[in-house]
């Protein structure tokens, strides 16, 4: 079993949505999902650049679907193909996960005999504009003659919304066609550039409509020859990382488009993907990553490491990642805490430069965050829930879920109430710099961020109680609205708090000159101090929230472990769901990884079974931090368990549930668990730890880690655990507990 | 064959668009496209509501594609039914004309046995609001599983473009789906409702996404049982002409569309279809219209016929006629010069009360008329070219065909110099007052359009040569740009100011006191005396415009009479073909009917024949007239051979031709040429004339007349021809020249 290998051997329409998602074809840049060349029922034909949103009249800022060139119709001797209902041999369709390029082989039995079709495409990671395509047609019966219409399309749309301008659409005398759009309301230029050909003598025709350019190539093949078919397009927008500090015009993006798919087509396909698959093998070659024993684990890790690099802009710090990457356009795009808990310690690790881009998309966001704050009467950084483009500010709904038989729209409170993210993002801010010590990036933005983060919390407190309490926010667990001292958030606005403390000394001037600094130290300290831990009570749990303990318990079998989530809504309504010592996904627990230091192993283990049998996993953001925490607290099984279902989030059997694309958070929880759960990896006082557990299942598995500047290699099978040196200067690490060199 | 069948025996992907067009349902206030009820792709699935417009940004004004309704997603066995490829056995697809009834009827060889299915549907023509959807499923071979899912989807485009905000959506406790939208700049309202149902028990859950709410009904059925679904639908619009005359607001429009739909519910499909079936009965009934002895004719103008009740409302006078009726969003719904020249005379002397809805829409365009000519420089009355709703004014696109190698844009003239328009609204009035005396009409409209058609006249004319000629103009041969003395508009606006000359003395107060009519009587005589009027020069020929004759001659045949029109385009730039004496479609010769007393029958039928020649018939408009003239200058044959290739428009063989809707203008020519050519209908002197000939190949035809309130029956056979009376006061009219009273 190829671990860098997703495959499908049998076409079946209902996969389709789901393939394009878990197939889809990225550089960071820009994405496309896998749809099939040939139009089908059902599909989600999404292509996707980061940053390029756009705000439809009353709605949030989304990203936008852009004009399509996955499009390929190829006609046979009058006949169109597809596979629905029709003899298809020898169908084989992966995603070479190693090389990043999509093939689908088939034999179809037409009208005209059999054909051989093979389609290969690319999105390309050296030249990031770029998208290819490359189909070779072998009529193996008779000669035949061969249509193929493909090209531009901006009738796409985001679920039926359009969101660009009527595009300008040319053909220029080298046969390359473009459009060009504007988004309707966030004015963001796009232009598209095609070019199709083929290596054989044809015929070719330009035809248009109001919102597509197409190209129609025709040729007769004899039998047995091969007719080798391209298309290769360029993507450029007025948001691109190019033209930050510029006022861009359409015009030179028009031109930088063109620009870019004539360097593209001076190599072809076959040299263009040589050249993205010499990357891609770097890519896996710097940071070896493997789980053996267990093939179905080995390949979602890889699958994660695939999408981690699929899903992040590698130059430009004003985009963050979705919560379906760019995969889909489910979340409309939006960046949540996912980015900082979920996803960003697998590239302060592996790809520190892009964890610290990461980071300064959230510096970037500081004015929005402290707007946002003043909007609801705090002070300091209250950052917006969900995250869009950078002047898009909150862009987290206001409109949650819709009763349909009432009609009542529920006000989606985490714009203004999920609070804790503030404090994750000071706690990543943290981790950057303890694996990295980049201290550039704290005195920039870092600094900056814990101060205004912390000082939020000093004003987010109440007075109760004789202490400071935080009352009505929604935790992790997003099946409880409105609740007082959510354990996760309090602990983790303290750790904010202390954490400012702690950097106070380290404050640049600038940032004094800036601030009362002084006043702002007062206030954090004395909220620290003061600010109430929810303790564990009699029975050693750690009430998720105040009055966690009083509600009422209930059997949560018929709703956990299912093919379903939401089952519980068929018995209950979310308000009824209020009141039962039910969770969504991992709450309280995530402090024991987050925190560890500040409970006892006793205390840990206690509450993450208690809360374990509380939790419907109805997120995919619970089972790898259950993986992740029961890794650390010795139930090593267990943890493998939740891990082999934290994998099969996107690429197990459960068929939709990621047609709407991928789930970000999952898959850096899935290298999470291995290397922070597993592998035991963290830094203590400036010290890197790795003490790596094996769980029942595993002959081994292998990580990289990446801290200061020093690459090493953690191997850990049966026999025991070593750490390799890779590159970068020499470190004292401890490895299960024992210092050593390396 | 029974002519009012349209069917089709074989499902063949390539007719979805074309038989979506010809077997539209609809009633005047709305149509729906015959789109199948499981999607498929290249569909153009469309529900279009007469006067609901909006204009995107940077766009004219459209006509929207409405929430579509006629979605049914049938599962059996967990398989999805659709019929591409699969066994479909004892197939029909009808529509009955006669019924307004569209019925499909199959047994599908399905995993789960042989299911016959047969779908029924209806737009209602007495309950305007109503759409419904009747789906008989019959499991053959073995118990099955069921499940249907339909309901409401916003997520349909017009090409791409989406004019509706994002919905609200609802079901209510009596199982009603709702979707509530706005058009996102004209501001309409729209409501759609709709209720799923079966007679057998089932269960029924609700689904919805961004902008749909779907019901989805699962139950199982007996071997040889059958389950009967229904689906009934409501539409309501702001626009409605319930609330011409009063501001409403979205709510009252709501409770409305819930209104229609809980009195349809009363009814059920059978009900609703026996009583829309009921009136279609009597539209035939009240006026019969047949062409015996060619079974192909017959069904043609029992198809115009049909859509001739389904594109005109019978009760607004704000909206017009598209040039695809409703069928389609071809031509953004937009209404021509079609209307009056090609379409009118059938409701003149059909349904007059529908002519004079017609008329008073140009009536009520009056302003954006008055407010055009001054834009050009003009005074009176410079009709929009395109027509949409009535404050939208001249909605004629600025931009008309692109040159996709270039770039460039050409500018679309049309809306500025294709200006016969404003005479044949004139002519059209007159035509109408001439066949009802209608006095009533002319005094509150009438009167008025003429006078001010005929002033723009007066100041649209240029002082050249001693004479007044009408330069820079478009005829109706639109192969021709920027002409000048086009016979057609030079004809027909010297009509329109004698026209306006006669009238004078009738013309009411308050238009006297309105207009300074002496003055601009003055100027209209004046105009008239010294206008050009092209006359025949030494070889019998008008010229159809200043130079006409020097153009180079061109072999013609090459380019018509083909599949494909427009194939000229091949050979010849539009630049090319000013220089050519060719022609896309009748132009000088529809003076002949036109006017036809002011040209001799030896000038009629040379110029007849030296026009056809050079005439490619590469618009709809064509074939219909040269019928019509050929008929009336005593070339019976090619008149009824020019009458085939008409009526072929639409449901001729040319599979693509009516994807985008059918050719309204085509079709009203169907009628206009059987009763005006063949039939010789005209009103001579006050009296209602008649002098049918029988062309080859027909054993007879016959069709009513409305003449002043009576309704007459002309038949004619080999024996010959005869007039009755069906209903109203006797009147004397003349048979072939002699004068009778019936």
């Amino acid at each position: 079993m190829n671990a860098f290998i997703l495959s499908e051997n049998r076409f079946d329409p209902k996969n389709i949505r789901k393939n394009e998602s878990i197939m889809c074809r990225g550089n960071g840049y820009m994405c496309v999902r896998a749809s099939l060349e040939e139009k089908y029922i059902g599909e989600q034909r999404n292509t996707l650049i980061n940053g390029v949103f756009n705000a439809p009249p009353g709605e949030v800022s989304e990203i936008a679907v852009l004009p399509d060139a996955t499009n390929c119709e190829i006609e046979i001797g009058g006949e169109r193909f597809d596979m629905i209902r029709t003899d298809i041999q020898e169908y084989s369709r992966i995603l070479d996960m190693k090389a990043g390029e999509g093939v689908r082989s088939l034999v179809w039995k037409s009208n005209s005999g059999r054909i051989r079709l093979e389609f290969k495409s690319i999105v390309s990671l050296t030249k990031k504009h770029i998208t290819a395509l490359k189909i070779s047609i072998t009529p193996l019966d008779q000669d035949t003659e061969i249509k193929i219409r493909a090209g531009i399309d901006a009738k796409v749309t985001n679920t039926g919304v359009q969101h660009f301008s009527a595009p300008v659409r040319r053909v220029y005398e080298d046969g390359i066609l473009g459009l060009y759009l504007k988004t309707l309301q966030s004015g963001v230029d796009v232009s598209v550039h095609c070019r199709c050909s083929c290596d054989k003598p044809y015929k070719e025709e330009y035809t248009t409509d109001r919102r597509s350019v197409y190209s129609c190539i025709s040729l007769s093949v004899k039998q047995g020859e091969t007719a080798i078919f391209q298309k290769l397009t360029s993507y450029a927008t007025s948001r691109d990382v190019e033209y930050a500090e510029t006022d861009v015009c359409p015009e030179t993006v028009n031109r930088d488009g063109t620009e870019y798919l004539k360097q593209a087509l001076l190599c072809g396909y076959d040299a263009l993907y040589a050249e993205s698959a010499e990357m891609w093998k770097k890519y896996w070659e710097q940071s070896p990553l493997e789980i053996c024993g267990s093939d179905f684990e080995n390949k979602a890790i890889s699958f994660a490491k695939y999408h981690l690099n699929v899903m992040a802009s590698k130059d430009d710090n004003r985009v963050g990642i979705g919560a379906k990457g760019l995969s889909g356009e489910g979340y409309k795009g939006h960046s949540f805490w996912d980015t900082e808990i979920f996803i960003l310690p697998y590239y302060i690790y592996t790809e520190p430069e892009t964890a610290r881009r990461l980071l300064e998309y959230r510096y970037k966001l500081l004015d929005s965050a402290l707007l946002k704050a003043k909007r609801y009467g705090f002070e300091g950084a209250m950052y917006p829930w969900e995250g869009a483009w950078l002047t898009d500010g909150e862009t987290c709904p206001e409109e949650g879920d819709l009763d349909l038989m009432t009609g009542e729209v529920r006000k989606n409170m985490m714009g203004e109430i999920e609070v804790h993210i503030s404090a994750d993002i000071a706690y990543a801010v943290w981790q950057y710099f303890q694996a990295t010590g980049d201290e550039d990036f704290m005195q920039h933005c870092g600094y900056e961020m814990i101060l205004l983060t912390a000082y939020f919390w000093s004003s987010r407190i109440a007075e109760k109680n004789g202490r400071y309490e935080i009352l009505g926010v929604i935790g992790p667990d997003e099946y409880k609205d409105n609740i007082d001292n959510n354990a996760y958030t309090n602990y983790m606005a303290f750790y904010n708090l202390k954490l400012a403390e702690k950097i106070m000394d380290k404050i640049p001037e600038h940032l004094r000159k800036k601030y009362d600094t002084q006043k702002m130290l007062c206030r954090i300290t004395e909220t620290a101090e003061r600010l109430y831990l929810p303790k564990a009570d009699k029975d050693g749990i750690i009430p998720a929230f105040d009055g966690y303990r009083d509600l009422e318990e209930t059997d949560t079998s018929k709703y956990k472990n299912r093919d379903k989530v939401g089952l519980i809504f068929k018995d209950y309504g979310f308000d009824e769901i209020q009141k039962l010592q039910v969770g969504k996904q991992a709450d309280t627990i995530m402090l024991f990884h987050l925190l560890g230091d500040m409970f006892s192993d006793e205390e840990i283990k206690r509450n993450y079974e208690f809360y374990e049998q509380r939790t419907l996993h109805d997120s995919s953001l619970s089972m790898c931090f259950h993986a992740l925490v029961g890794a650390k607290c010795a139930l090593a099984d267990e943890a493998a368990a939740m891990y082999h279902r934290a994998c099969s989030v996107d690429i197990g059997e459960n068929v939709n549930n990621s047609d709407e694309g991928i789930h970000s958070a999952s898959i850096g929880g899935i290298w999470l668990a291995l290397a922070m759960g597993f592998g035991g990896l963290c830094v203590e006082d400036g010290m890197l730890s790795v003490s790596p557990i094996l769980p029942k299942g595993w002959s081994g598995y292998r990580f990289t880690v990446c801290f200061c500047g020093t690459r090493l290699l953690i191997e850990t099978d049966s026999s025991g655990s070593q750490v390799k040196r890779l590159c970068g200067e020499e470190k004292e690490i401890r490895l299960s507990g024992k210092k050593l060199v390396v």
